[in-house]
């Protein structure tokens, strides 16, 4: 374990090679054990360390989880930002750079269940106020409030807000229907599941774009 | 807990009656101890019968939770049937019949939670193939399809199963917003979250109903 806290990027001194040591090793004890099972004595012993030493980053088992979603957060925020962009870095036009978005959620979403559980589908910890995680979270959110307003420059920021509210909402609920494999007791088979799903980005594009679509994109 | 029980409609005979007990001591169970919680044991215990007892009508604990699920998927599907009808029993008018099947599912889902969870937002266990719980999802499912040919009456059914998902999903994505305060740490005050469901709902709406809208509707 300590090896694998050495070879960290982050273990630039010895105290905050701990932190990331525990940030790492919570989401491998979540990941194995459930949320239940998350605490920072099973950190310390899953690290071969003692009990005290979690204490002098994390003052409670909600603080390291809070972290831990944290980093969900930077992490998920980040990919988002980076679908905007081609493999040479240039920035894609609107209309493609939203696309992006949409699958790039999706699938961050399928590849990164458990992250996506800590960030969206259970409820934050108390520790997370503290924490000020929302910070984070708006962060994400707003990458795709940006992303509307170069489709829509024109409309005011209520309703982008209300726009990306249910953009986002409704990638998320498809991303719950594909992770709870809904769709398969529906009886879609994998080609309707495709069909349906593209269908639904489709309508997600028409729903807030319509209108402005012929218009902005270039 | 035997009071309970006898006073049960379904208490027609000892049998069925211990087997009704089971289920919604279950349910207790489990939105009291999580899911994680649940045993044929637990669930004797709770109900002061022999630990031999639930055997007789659930193979295992999984069967159990599948039973549970299917009561609450008929439930679901009953309240989604009853709002497509005024007080009287009268049919509503399609579009009407419509919007009144968005409300009563995010309320459903914000009602009762639990419920909300097991249906759709927790991994289904094994038994629910035996038991064949997609029927009773199909039924719930199924009322939308209708809801929508009513509106789009020449569409094919392929498409209305697609547009059917992606108002099912989207809805389930809203209704996951809501309850995960996702829509609080995004800094949408109550003002704000009220107006961003009412422009979800009528982006739903005009993706999916667009220009069949002012013809249908009568």
């Amino acid at each position: 374990m300590s090896k694998n806290v050495a070879t960290s990027p982050h273990a630039s001194n010895g105290e905050n090679s701990v932190k990331e040591a525990c940030v790492r090793k919570a989401m491998e004890v979540i990941a194995e054990k459930g949320l239940e099972g998350l605490s920072l004595r099973a950190v310390a012993r899953a690290l071969g360390i003692s009990h005290q030493a979690p204490y002098k980053h994390f003052p409670s088992r909600d603080h390291l989880l809070a972290e831990v979603t944290r980093r969900c957060l930077i992490d998920f925020a980040q990919a988002l930002r980076t679908s905007g962009a081609n493999d040479e870095g240039d920035a894609l036009p609107p209309q493609q750079a939203m696309r992006k978005l949409g699958e790039t959620y999706i699938r961050y979403a399928l590849e990164n269940p458990l992250a996506y559980r800590l960030m969206f589908s259970t409820p934050w910890p108390e520790a997370a106020l503290e924490l000020d995680l929302s910070r984070d979270a708006r962060a994400a959110f707003d990458i795709l409030v940006e992303r509307i307003s170069r489709l829509k420059p024109d409309t005011e920021g209520t309703t982008l807000r209300a726009d990306a509210l249910f953009i986002w909402t409704a990638i998320h609920g498809i991303a719950g229907a594909i992770e709870s494999n809904a769709m398969q007791y529906l009886d879609f088979d994998a080609g309707e599941i495709e069909q349906a799903l593209g269908h639904a980005m489709t309508l997600i594009d028409s729903a807030v774009f319509g209108a402005q679509q012929s218009e902005t994109e270039r």
